[in-house]
């Protein structure tokens, strides 16, 4: 390909509406052009980037047993009606974006597909000698975020791969989820980016064990947290580590102390001399559930730790075998708007009667009581007296009203120890997610009555798993992880073009014969190779070049007379002088040999 | 791939929502599910189908300097409100679906990207110097069919290829033209369908000159007219022809005749022993105007002739220069609610008088009077004298108000005399609509002012190109072309797997090593193959073989123990008896050897 047939516009200033780096230099190289709030066209170099990543993903998929379809992008309501999806995702904060056709019949444009290939294989698999069965397709997808930004990486409109495993038993599914695992990392590594793979929690989609895969990169969303030897690594939602230690509460008296103003851990310890180790805080979350019920808990914790809300509401989803409509820590206002004035807050202990709740207009009148284990764990503590300006010193969960059930709903924190090694610790790493597996269960084909017949004859739900990958928001982390001041430096197997041959003075006749003849060269070869023939000063065409991110650049200029060439490795700015063979000798090393 | 693997489940009985052949045979096969009415998943053996059309596309597109986008599906109505399309294709009949996302702004659903692109092109594209530029895609469009049917020829969602070329000059830009004119020949001879170009209305796009793909097949929507000589082809609502010569009327004096009860032609004629060719036939239609006037327009036509609307309506957007929004014939109703009375239909001639539209509520006032060729060219014809029953004979138009503008406004018809050789006839023959092209002229660029600095500096918008082919229509159009009584009969070129393997008996030991061998064999080479692994009896496998369609069929049942295989054919239901080695061989020769 030749830039002056490539609608090549760079732009030199960094546009004002781009916040991170892969963003601006995206739109700067014209690899992508907004048409609407998270709306973006893909212009002819991304499109040659998605469908590099494209090939590696079916590739990756074939070798998995995995079948290309594609599905549709509209989908009717009733299907989600019937996983009971469609209202959550339509209404209020719905991300679904939604409408009426002339016939007035709702339909969604589809943010993930498990209901329509669920129904698919409701009717197309009948028995276990037609499983397992794996399918998947690469299409757009839709979401109506409310905030679109940082361009391909919160867009209303991007690439999704999602593939849909069904299985006769879980053993099967774990089976496959470890193929999928192994697949997406070869995916990862094959596109040149570094990912790591972490716990996840399941969120919207649901199921039991998810993991997802995040490039690294410091303007990532999402906090992860890894151990320092590699082996254990977990989003913050889902992390579990060991707390740091307590200390020692020096043995007194069980006895109340007076404590007024001291209504937060920081003011009561520096006051009373304590550390947040030695305290049990105890805060009441209010749950609403899918049944309308209205349920007031009761959190302890250790004073130096925090609830981690999404453990919390698994915990809680888990336990009461219910969803989850909303779950908040309690406000003064809303006590007043149930009729209950005096709940000592500052002050509260395990303890705290239930009687606090008598008359309560809409909420249960019991708590749910939950220690997270670093509370639990404490011998002896300080603790709210359930009296204003009072607490109590040295006390025992015997002696304050017994032990609750035991949870962990902590927050885990670079810095703490690991679960797996205690002499390894977590540090924090930012990241960006590319991938999410799921071991889906039996949710959808419950839901959707997706039966087969097993070996005993008798009919069962399907297990099944769920494998997505954010195949244009995995092109721009590879931006942002592979980029330095001047410009993109995109992963050899990714990159829109391999090589770009430069002439320094294409007026030059010499330059550009030259230059003409390697293109030939080098695109018999089967390398992927543009040539920039404009008129253009030389300093122009390397800022170009360095900006678009083209892995190697050789530069024909005046030394051309005497057979010489610069070869220049984008990523590594080195810069060699060879002889025109020699450069085309380790062009093939470095492409043809790799691509093997 | 193994038939275990591939989700094959055929089914034997003709489903019942299918009208045409193609339809039943893509759902039989498994190729195609329904999830909604026009809307459809497309299974793994259709998804190949689809891939390999697309290939070709992308390498005909790549060869005619075609760049590759991506552009997005959700389209902001602001767009379509600068070329003033976004009413006429969101309320009443408008076929593009529309919704309001979370922050209340209306987004269309992309059923054509004429927008789209033009505004890309307007931010990119300043000097003449970047021109000629066309940048396509491949990418599901919408468009909600108030009756959709024939499964994916006329569906909600569907593949679309669409290119559009952006010009300096129309010079420039009838060159690209021809260029993909001749693309489109070969996209559809390398997909092994045969088409016939033809001459189109330019419809709801616009632009000047546009030509049709056709694949030809009984089941066709459109009526397409084609010269005997191969030379001429158009669709019926823009055919022109040479209409039949005219009966000469026997002189006689201009004179009156009573006509009572003859208000038809064939009334008239048969009572006065007259040829429908020696009439001029009076219509008068209404046309409403986007500017809100309201026009009847007298029609002259000969009387073994007819109107066709489509040219009389293009007639009339270019001689007024405004947009039509409504044309029909007049009824007795209108009248009424326009406060006319006196109108003698069954006696109108041409001379009718402008008096009877006196006191019209909201109509012009005068008629607008056209002559269609064939009643202009009469020296002496009968007609309606304006009174009830009564005609007029032997009146030439100098007696009767003077000629009208004339135009070709009247239907062309199978066996009409050719205008470009009157020894060649038309035929008729129906077809399937896959491809489109049109020269756009300035309209989008006009309407986007979407401008670029010529070679004088002057500022003046492009001229533009656009190019469609219907990928998903196609593939159901070549099933639609290649069937028979058994099944589909792929082109070689887009079939879902060149080669299937069918062991007679996957349980006889030998045949299943052989087969499994030959599996191996074929894949070396690089053949697409599909082995029928299944412990299914052979009659099953030979069926549900012949039912998908696959070109080439080996099988290899008892005679294998001497070494000799059974090679068919399956377009042509032909079968040899070969060694194994022959058989192989003339796969190479049959597959590999035309793919070059």
């Amino acid at each position: 390909m030749r830039v002056s047939r490539q609608l090549l516009v760079t732009l030199r200033e960094v546009p004002a509406d781009c916040e991170i780096a892969s963003h601006q230099l995206l739109v700067r190289g014209n690899f992508i052009r907004r048409v609407a709030s998270g709306i973006y066209a893909y212009m002819p170099m991304m499109w040659k980037v998605l469908k590099k990543i494209t090939c590696i993903v079916e590739e990756e998929m074939a070798a998995a047993d995995c079948l290309e379809t594609l599905l549709p992008q509209l989908h009717p309501s009733e299907l989600w009606e019937r996983t009971g999806r469609w209202e959550g995702y339509t209404q209020g904060e719905g991300i679904m974006f939604h409408l009426k056709d002339r016939q007035g019949r709702d339909l969604g444009l589809g943010p993930t597909h498990e209901e329509v290939a669920t129904s698919l294989a409701k009717e197309l698999i009948r028995s276990y000698k037609q499983l397992p069965v794996c399918i998947y397709q690469i299409q757009t997808k839709f979401r109506d975020e409310i905030r679109p930004r940082f361009g391909l990486m919160r867009s209303r409109e991007f690439i999704m791969k999602d593939a849909y495993s069904f299985h006769s038993n879980e053993k099967n599914l774990k089976e496959k989820y470890d193929v999928m695992n192994n697949a997406y990392r070869r995916i990862f590594a094959r596109c040149g980016i570094e990912t790591v793979a972490v716990d996840a929690d399941s969120g919207a989609i649901g199921g039991s064990a998810s993991q997802e895969f995040m490039v690294t990169a410091n303007s990532g969303e999402d906090l992860i947290l890894i151990s320092t030897d590699g082996l254990y690594a977990a989003n913050q939602e889902k992390a579990t580590s060991i707390a740091p230690e307590a200390k020692d509460l020096e043995y007194l008296e069980e006895s109340y102390i007076s404590t007024p103003n001291q209504n937060s851990i920081n003011e009561l310890c520096s006051k009373q001399d304590l550390d947040p180790s030695q305290i049990v805080k105890v805060i009441i979350y209010l749950a609403i559930f899918d049944d309308e019920t209205e349920q007031p808990i009761l959190i302890s914790i250790r004073g130096d730790q925090e609830v981690n809300d999404i453990k919390l509401s698994n915990f809680l989803e888990i336990n009461l075998n219910k969803k989850i409509v909303s779950l908040s820590t309690l406000s003064q206002e809303k006590l007043v708007s149930q009729g209950i004035k005096e709940i000592p807050f500052g002050s509260i202990g395990p303890d705290l009667k239930d009687l606090v709740l008598e008359g309560a207009k809409s909420w249960e009148n019991k708590f749910l009581r939950i220690a997270d284990h670093t509370a639990a764990d404490l011998k002896k503590f300080v603790c709210g007296s359930n009296k204003l300006n009072s607490h109590r010193i040295c006390i025992s969960w015997e002696s304050s009203g017994g032990l609750p059930q035991k949870a962990d709903i902590r927050k885990a924190n670079p810095g703490d120890r690991c679960v797996h090694d205690s002499k390894v610790r977590l540090i924090a790493k930012r990241g960006i997610e590319v991938g999410h597996i799921f071991q889906l269960g039996r949710k959808y084909s419950e839901a959707l009555e997706a039966n087969f017949t097993n070996e005993e004859g008798i009919n069962e739900p399907y297990w099944m798993g769920c494998y997505g990958i954010g195949i244009s928001r995995l092109a721009q982390a590879a931006v942002e992880q592979h980029h330095d001041d001047s410009g993109i430096c995109w992963p050899l197997a990714i990159a829109p073009f391999e090589v770009i041959i430069v002439p320094a003075n294409n007026t030059n006749e010499t330059q550009r014969k030259l230059s003409e003849q390697l293109y030939k060269n080098l695109l018999e070869v089967g390398i992927d190779v543009l040539l920039d023939d404009r008129d253009e000063r030389a300093g122009v065409k390397f800022k170009d070049a360095d900006l678009i991110g083209i892995p190697w650049r050789i530069v024909i200029g005046r030394d051309s007379e005497n057979g010489n060439v610069e070869l220049v490795e984008r990523a590594k700015k080195k810069t060699l002088l060879l002889s025109f063979e020699q450069a085309t000798q380790k062009l093939l090393e470095e492409i043809c040999l790799k691509k093997g």
